[in-house]
């Protein structure tokens, strides 16, 4: 067990250290995703005095924050991060972001410099706080080593409390190392309060407002309401009112496959957005936000409502009320499978068509496949149930360290990782995590050797790149990049397919082994069409 | 060249985009270190009619911030960074803090949304502010596209000003895109102030200390004393006067080799430090902070400044005319060479014999070597004259991305980057940086599959990890990590070295050879002795 051999032991007292495991624990976060650094180390140390949390190494923080947000997607409750002062919580912050978008609970525990030590501006000492701050969540620094254990309880309160945020508490060395009683814990400890709810419609007034204006109406979902339940409700809404109904662009976590209603999402591209909301006079937000479109564009609108629409929210919870209230029948949907495996020369279609026909039962999709995965809404819409967790915020480098935390937090379910190669080299020694572990993760890299997304985008912003010099920031060739070797480095068995076929005898000898294995999926070079 | 469709354009005019690249090509910045986004695209289209600027893509915003952190130490003047948001700044954010505490001028341009779009809390959405501030650098946002070519204008001057710091210009991407007549620069703009020195002995009161009270007085070297100047004059003084001469822990760049004298650095370990220190009653700075100990540690001083010692602090520039006071001449160094390089199973000494033995002219090394590279100093004292440059901020993974900005800066200087196997996880992407642009990079992998330093640190600590759960978090086998596949993998030539001789070989024909290559080399694994 972990040992303290300073003075400052005292019998029968925990470390500091040992105090924030042991409350974790007791709060019911028992996984933490650790980088750790020598102002963690007694955090280190108490991990064999408290053997129930489970320790998973990550090689980059970033790795270790997006585990996180894939952890709580999946198990719903959140996993705890441990990382090294400042610069570790920077390396973090981006998939920071993404877990805030998705209102993922999350804990970081943010080992700082001794509190004598921070007045010395030491080579390592940056503001926590702002970075904290930086995620829109909440900053929890003990004023001593007494507070620890309500400081902690107070975290997970915190990052708990609907819809979910990232929680940071800042672990100061020697109140890890101190063995120090702790405050009582309050019987109330005073509860977070979740984020007021804007709520402005209930059943009976959307029932009346789809009865008479079904076909100025869009329903749009998000949050809560693209789990299973939520997308049947809503099909039964739209059976019954004939109303339009749409999920958010990029839900945390989205329910897929035969049984459950493949209802469209809202298009990336605003163009496409304002499309599927064109003559819309009610837009009834459902767990979603206000669509607005990713980025501005010269001479496009920004706000997607159309112009004149009536905004409304609806609680999630009285999705099915509504449907009941409507009188709405689940929509028979045809027993449908997807088609067999295609054959050919790989490209996007093809890739998508072998997933889909392969995709096993209860399978976990990581979607960061961006511009090479257009294809894979439409074909897995007939294959067995799944789960979908995409890019809440943009920040790239998301989709393998969220395959990660997906997979320990469902060990027993396959967890497929669908990402473009752009973005894989954000975060790419997450492989090496899935190795460690001997995560059930098949991870297909799309690799059409560009930032397509980006070639795409600078004809979309209005301006052109005729230029050798331009060209070169959004081509991701010379040199090519091959995954299947990389991840072989990582301790990951690897191959490449250039053909559908290729493709779907890798992934079936890949969902059939047990452990990480990755598939270099080489497509046509990208070129904006 | 860079068109822009929208109506905004008039003729004669530029985009806010192009006055940017201009401006900062007027100021002297003509390297970019990219990773950009769709914000970004004007920025990258400007790269076209702008073909002076030398964009160099980065597949992480971590590998472009240490770029221009190695490129600023090399070539004395700032390189920009391309970034992508707040996200995009976040990744960068650990190498900008190593840049930071090198006192290395960066300017970052982090494109942002249109400012009409800013409100509206899209996806991508953040306070870049906050991040910026984080770093101690300027932050400059313009209020108008028109201020755009003073505001860069400002930022340059912001981080060129002595000693040298991080600006960050956030870059609306509305004003990115608009053509809008500029400001005039003003002939006097107003000049951002150096941080106020604390000098506070000269040449005369100094040369009075040494002669009288040597035996207790120690020079402490650091920033542009580290330089060959600044080490002979400090050399001419110890000899003239008798006084202890030491370099600072971790410096920004540090000449070193036979024509140099080797002096001492600081310990890492505070208990080495404080030995070095010990009996000194007076401390003298030159370009060098006060000496606290990297981390605090139980029972143990963390400032290492000796009880009662006077701290003075002696400008870099007035070293010489102290040596020239004091009538130190040059010691004479007996010529000296690194030994034939040595044979056997490669461990850390021979490992650093052999760099030492064959390492070129003139050449850079960026040493991220840690715990292995123990025994490097000592080896490379008699090696042709070099500079290192090291790991200023503690913010591990700062080693290749250093080693891609100094070969940008020096492209007939060969570079060697010492890499440590945990910390190149961080940032591994910069190898296909060194692909892209054939830069002559050596990276040698010291690889012992353990977070070595954190397995001595939790002993330094006073706690024990016994246990299996704390010792996973250290050690980084299960599986090993084979460099030399991910490295081809990102398009490096790479092979592995597991003996002195095979090591030597391979060293040798590396550097002979352009291009990068990288050699995994493979340690016995660390275990604490």
């Amino acid at each position: 067990m972990g040992r303290v051999d300073d003075q400052s032991e005292q019998p029968g007292l925990s470390t500091g250290a040992e105090v924030v495991v042991n409350r974790l624990l007791a709060e019911g976060v028992d996984v933490c995703f650790a980088n750790p650094g020598t102002s963690e180390m007694h955090f280190v140390a108490a991990l064999d005095a408290v053997p129930a949390m489970r320790p998973v190494l990550c090689l980059f923080e970033g790795v270790a924050s997006g585990a996180a947000d894939g952890y709580a997607r999946i198990a719903g409750r959140p996993a705890a991060t441990l990382l090294h002062l400042g610069p570790g919580m920077a390396n973090a912050l981006a998939n920071l972001h993404n877990a805030r978008r998705a209102f993922s609970p999350v804990v970081n525990v943010v080992g700082d410099h001794a509190t004598y030590h921070q007045s010395l501006d030491a080579p390592l000492e940056s503001d926590i706080e702002a970075l904290g701050q930086w995620t829109h969540g909440s900053v929890h620094r003990p004023d001593s080593a007494a507070d620890l254990d309500i400081l902690v309880r107070e975290a997970v309160q915190s990052a708990t409390a609907p819809p979910g945020r990232v929680a940071t508490v800042i672990l100061p060395a020697d109140y890890s190392w101190e063995a120090t009683a702790q405050k009582p814990l309050l019987d109330n400890i005073s509860e977070v309060e979740p984020e007021p709810g804007d709520i402005d419609i209930d059943v009976a007034a959307a029932g009346e407002l789809l009865r008479t204006q079904a076909e100025h109406a869009v329903l749009l979902l998000g949050g809560g309401a693209t789990a299973a339940d939520g997308l049947r409700a809503a099909a039964r809404i739209r059976a019954a009112a004939g109303a339009r109904v749409l999920v958010e662009t990029f839900p945390a976590r989205l329910a897929r496959g035969r049984d459950v209603p493949a209802l469209e999402r809202l298009g990336y591209l605003a163009e496409q957005a304002t499309q599927q909301l064109s003559g819309a006079t009610h837009l009834v937000l459902v767990g979603a936000k206000t669509p607005v479109s990713f980025f501005a564009y010269p001479g496009k609108p920004s706000v997607l409502v159309p112009d004149g629409a009536t905004v409304h929210h609806l609680a999630v919870e009285d999705l099915s009320g509504l449907a009941d209230e409507l009188g709405g029948a689940a929509p028979t949907v045809p027993p449908s499978e997807p088609g067999a495996p295609p054959s050919g020369p790989l490209n996007p279609q093809n890739l998508a068509q072998v997933i889909a026909a392969l995709l096993p039962e209860n399978a976990i999709i990581s979607d960061e496949a961006n511009t090479s995965g257009v294809f894979l809404p439409a074909a897995t819409a007939s294959s067995p149930p799944h789960d979908v967790l995409t890019l809440t915020g943009g920040a790239i480098g998301q989709g393998l360290p969220v395959a990660v935390g997906a997979a320990v937090a469902a060990p027993h379910r396959p967890v497929i990782a669908l990402q473009s190669d752009g973005s894989a080299a954000y975060t790419i020694s997450a492989l090496w995590t899935m190795a460690r572990e001997q995560l059930d993760i098949t991870v297909v890299i799309l690799n059409n050797r560009a930032y397509a997304i980006l070639q795409l985008e600078l004809m979309r912003v209005g301006t052109r790149a005729d230029g050798e010099r331009s060209r070169s920031l959004l081509d991701l060739s010379r040199p090519d990049i091959d995954f299947a070797s990389i991840a072989q480095g990582f301790g990951v068995p690897a191959s490449r397919a250039g053909t559908a076929e290729e493709l779907a005898d890798q992934f079936r000898a890949a969902l059939a082994e047990p452990g990480p294995h990755l598939i270099d999926a080489v497509l046509p070079t990208w070129s904006p069409g």
